[in-house]
């Protein structure tokens, strides 16, 4: 038996509900994982179980197991199922896109992640246990200098600029359906898992119904045998 | 003889000096042909010699002639020579490095020329005949709404905002040497070709010496023998 053949287990992110898995870094790689062909077992995991992954060199998930191996940070796993199974579709489209995939990391993470985070913070809380949700509140208050709600007072305005921000993202689906091209492919799981994230936790309309982007999601939601259509969320 | 061993000739925009070629987007099609080995005739075109190219379909160079083929716009010419030269190094590294090279192509034009065009338009004037000069000047001033020197009057304080836009490359340049991974590829052509375009018509200084794209463009100046150093231009 390989280490391929081994079992995966992936600790991913919950709140009340173990079975609303809700991190856009987890979501990446749920994508990522069902691109492969690959099953995991998930591990729920909370905010303040932090001593469920330290063991495995981690203060945040995704964690990743195979065998031995502790595989930490979405980019990371991306990269380790990428060269454990070469074999299997490509998440990169080649060393290429492998490369760039890196600088569309960082735009997802702050542009798309960290764009929509103050338009959606509010409403994690009430998906959270009193002990993470106290955690949650806590934290991403001293973050933003203020209550979430105020941080989330203005989002009917505000949205507007986030959607401006995703601009190249639009361009970029005028002549093409995916990031990836053709087909979808890791760059698109990237921007994907925010949007996933989002519509676990909140009811806010992030995308207007006729925006380019929109249609995309809608096809990702449906990827994988509507996989991410199926996880508990809000049509939006 | 086959199509790739016809003679390929490009116009290249100039202005009074015929060997200082100035265009963004011809030096992303320039690098791109050194990627590949290929030699190109330049034909040096001016703003005002639009009855030159019309023949070939385009108002704006890079055009590039192969035969009886011409072909226009700096993304469409690098897809062509990669799909006419898959035996030469690769321009995308893949299909997903040339799809996500679609996305990369937006930021470089908006972000990357976009924001630099503020800061070096009232120099560019300088380099042109008198037509050419006055061609620019109203088309430009037209687009802005203002004289060009207006334009650039506070780029010692708007360069700071530049600077900052360039984020996700500077963290993507933290883990890898190149947009292309551990070689460049036409990914650092698209940026670069924007820095070259302001290195030959600006004295102003873009970026700070101890920035990390900095050094990432001081080693694109030194590609292929120094071909876009020795090109005429300042030395920031």
């Amino acid at each position: 038996m390989g280490p391929s053949r081994m079992t995966l287990k992936l600790f991913e992110l919950v709140g009340t509900d173990a079975a609303r898995p809700f991190s856009p870094f987890c979501w990446r790689t749920r994508m990522a994982l069902a691109h492969k062909g690959l099953d995991a077992d998930s591990v729920p995991w909370r905010f303040t179980e932090k001593s469920a992954i330290a063991p495995h060199g981690s203060e945040k998930v995704p964690v990743l197991l195979h065998g031995s191996n502790a595989v930490v940070d979405s980019w990371v796993i991306a990269n380790y199922l990428e060269d454990a199974h070469p074999d299997r579709p490509s998440l990169f489209g080649g060393e290429g896109g492998r490369a760039l995939g890196r600088m569309l990391n960082w735009w997802g993470d702050i542009t798309v992640v960290g764009g929509m985070f103050s338009l959606i913070v509010a409403d994690i809380p009430a998906h959270l246990a009193p002990d993470d949700a106290d955690y949650f509140r806590k934290s991403r208050e001293a973050r933003f200098g203020k209550p979430l709600e105020e941080v989330a007072a203005n989002r009917e305005q505000s949205v507007t600029g986030f959607r401006k921000s995703l601009e190249l993202m639009r361009l970029t689906l005028k002549s093409q359906p995916y990031l990836g091209g053709v087909t979808p492919n890791y760059a698109d799981y990237i921007v994907f898992g925010g949007f996933q994230w989002a519509r676990v936790v909140s009811p806010f309309k992030l995308l207007e119904d006729n925006d380019p982007i929109y249609a995309w999601r809608e096809r990702l939601l449906d990827a994988f045998d509507g996989m991410a259509r199926k996880s508990p969320g809000y049509d939006v």
